[in-house]
């Protein structure tokens, strides 16, 4: 009773109708475009600077009502509890990872996980950041996780993630090994600590980012980024972005991938552009063209029309690509 | 933070010590009588009469404090967002279609899905609105679908909710196939779009209805009801609802149903009483008599006693029938 | 919305870096020392010292946001619904026994459910309230239950708990029979209702408790304990507990165990000690001593540290015993 005051009930909903060709499901779906939450979060005042925070985010799927992939943990956004203080903030539990929430800035649909944006499939070039949890996890958060970020000097920031080991249910990788004795064993441990480190530099109309994180089969991945303001209401992105799978592949080891990106806001309306390619060695080039309006009917609400055009190998090791086109119309609202 | 004033916490808990004779569990149990709510809702005013609406609802069983059936989505009650203004309402997602909104009003238990009632068994036959979602889903939503209000004209109004075609992981349904190949395979999308439309009228005391549905394997289903209140004391109605199977069975077609019913406010007593008989073609008719006394400790909180005697067929397709009786005390609170 | 007012949300978040050696993960770990919970609960006068009560309350790992043991149900933590007044309270649904309750005020982590404290494994001596529900579920609570507390006399307060004999969907329980025939099927009735009942008395500095409880497989443990105080800073606390297996056990069938422990407040920080043994029936004594402290930044955060040392069968059945030490050190946040 005495914290009621101290609970922030969050969230948001986002549904709307997609069609994407040359997936597994290509009918016209009610779907979303981001992720939809429901978050619990709360901030303490322990006195001399210092505070107690938490927060727990439930993810779900708005066209079901169900869970993310049914299967994902129920906080699956994010469970972390914490203190911040001058010496910045430091919280335990599971949330994203530096890398993931660091990158995000430098894609032009924000990250949001979606066909017409770059995240998922180009910015981090299909790398996961949680191979060894219980399949349909997802793929850019840390569990049992120890988080910091210091404080903000003169526009520079460092973030880190380190993971523990510890076994959490995940299903076999077999990597370099065979089906009978796979790499990584169901349940295994991880074989070293993942971590996750980023640096961002914020100057006026400037903004950059250099990060690199490790999982827990010693996937590596590092990404350098850079964005621009020429004027306020346009701002300008690219970023570059190097995976190393040598641990547990023995060829096709290594992708690079780059966004190009702009968010121009116009009126209450704002355009999103973009334009990438990934490059896994040896195997067929994926490039992606997307564009996205967003009209806003209130500061929580929006309306959204996305469109992508994506010339990407049909299966990941085939010799021929198709051409997979995306159209998306929805409304977004915060709550 | 902005949006903490605008989510409404609301939920009913209602649990009870229930007996049902003549079914697999015929032993005296703690359970519920009508649905218990978690919710989350939340009205957004954008200016010129139009507004932002999402509402999310966790629904569970009170006596083991698991998710209804231990399966369904978490916020299987319905999820929603959507916009309302002069042209209606118009909302996607998951929730109760226009047919089954509708037809509650014109049931003396108010569509409470428990023994005593007529919905589940009599007013829709064994209906299920959603039959290609995974086995244990609701019987009486779509999910992957567009909902749609009218405003209301003179006492009318006319609801109507459309699904995509998506395939929603749900079990084989044999149909007019066989097991090796059924009519619908696992996972199967919808064979036609389901959809559902109603049309309400209420003048005075007086208030009809029209309704009918389509679910995604083509089973059809239409319903006529009215209620009378005679003095604001007593709410007489009656239902009729006509099902056709004939897409997925070669036999045993149609089914026929009706329900009378009357709810009578007696101080700070509510009695409720209802007669039904369901006629599926070919197979022993159901005949079902319930009387329900509701007592208020408040406008949120109430006592109730059902009883109920159902002459039934003991198995859909048997020759003989059984006595099923039913009484349920409990405490029904709103919050 | 009527109700926004009456429901008050309420939690805990505590997570830390644990280590237990001896155990099947014995890697250092990021995990909780205490339930981390999530709960809405309310509170209506419905006049003349009559109130309406409901609780629903989620239980989570905060190292992988997920529900405990992924299995258990939503509402784990309870979900119950009642009436307050003269007479007592009255509830139906799911929540602690009345046994398992007033046990907590006489142990020295307060119940809480780790390997420093000892009310898991020792204090109940591994018994549990729930044997026939599904596997991973919790050892200390009742489903389908009608929950009762007199008002306090002079002191002294009555609980009593009785559940009914409803199947709930648990595994076989081999028992006295085979592995074809277990005691016990699975989804089985209890043989007979489930009851727990417990007697507390306080007197200023002095407390004392009278507990006994028969669960669904008619396993029974009685327990007998007392508190005092010399100085309002210092707790000194004893418990003496027997469970009685011999309705599904041959041999082994008794087991006795007895705590002792202290609570010593010194400024902002409280010292935790606690030495305890348990001795089933010709299986090797369990010996465990823990010492805690919590250091408090607030009246609602504290950061903690444990270390125990712990003498126990490997396997239970083990003619050898093992050293298990394990340490804790974390934060633990109210909301």
């Amino acid at each position: 009773a005495r914290a009621q005051s101290s609970v922030t009930i969050y969230g948001t909903v986002d549904a709307g109708v997609q069609r994407t060709t040359h997936v597994a499901n290509d009918a016209t779906q009610i779907t979303r475009r981001d992720n939809n939450k429901l978050g619990f979060r709360g901030v303490e005042d322990l006195g001399s600077g210092l505070k107690a925070l938490f927060q727990l985010e439930i993810r779900y799927d708005p066209d079901t009502g169900a869970l993310e992939n049914n299967t994902r943990p129920l906080f699956q956004g994010q469970s972390r509890v914490g203190l911040q203080g001058n010496f910045g903030t430091l919280r335990l539990g599971r949330g994203l990872t530096a890398f993931q929430e660091s990158v995000m800035a430098f894609e032009p649909w924000s990250g949001l996980p979606n066909v017409a944006g770059y995240q998922t499939n180009l910015q981090v070039a299909g790398y996961t950041s949680d191979p060894l949890s219980p399949a349909g996890n997802s793929a850019n958060r840390f569990s049992n996780a120890v988080f910091y970020n210091t404080p903000v000097w003169n526009g520079f920031q460092v973030n880190a993630t380190v993971a523990t080991k510890e076994a959490n249910g995940g299903p076999a990788v077999i990597g370099k090994g065979t089906t009978t004795a796979p790499q990584y064993a169901a349940n295994a441990n991880a074989s070293n600590n993942p971590y996750s480190v980023s640096a961002t530099y914020t100057n006026g109309p400037f903004a950059a980012m250099l990060a690199a994180e490790r999982n827990a089969v010693e996937a590596k991945i590092w990404s350098v980024a850079a964005s621009f303001k020429p004027i306020p209401d346009l701002k300008l992105m690219a970023s570059f972005q190097r995976q190393d799978q040598s641990h547990t592949q023995f060829i096709n080891t290594d992708t690079d991938a780059w966004v190009l990106g702009a968010n121009w806001t116009v009126g209450v309306g704002k355009v999103l552009l973009g334009y990438g390619q990934k490059k896994p060695d040896g195997v067929l080039k994926t490039k992606q063209a997307s564009v996205g309006y967003e009209y806003s009917l209130s500061p929580r609400t929006y309306l959204y029309l996305d469109l992508s055009h994506k010339r990407t190998p049909f299966v990941v090791t085939a010799r021929s690509d198709v051409t997979q086109k995306h159209y998306a119309l929805g409304v977004h609202h915060n709550f």
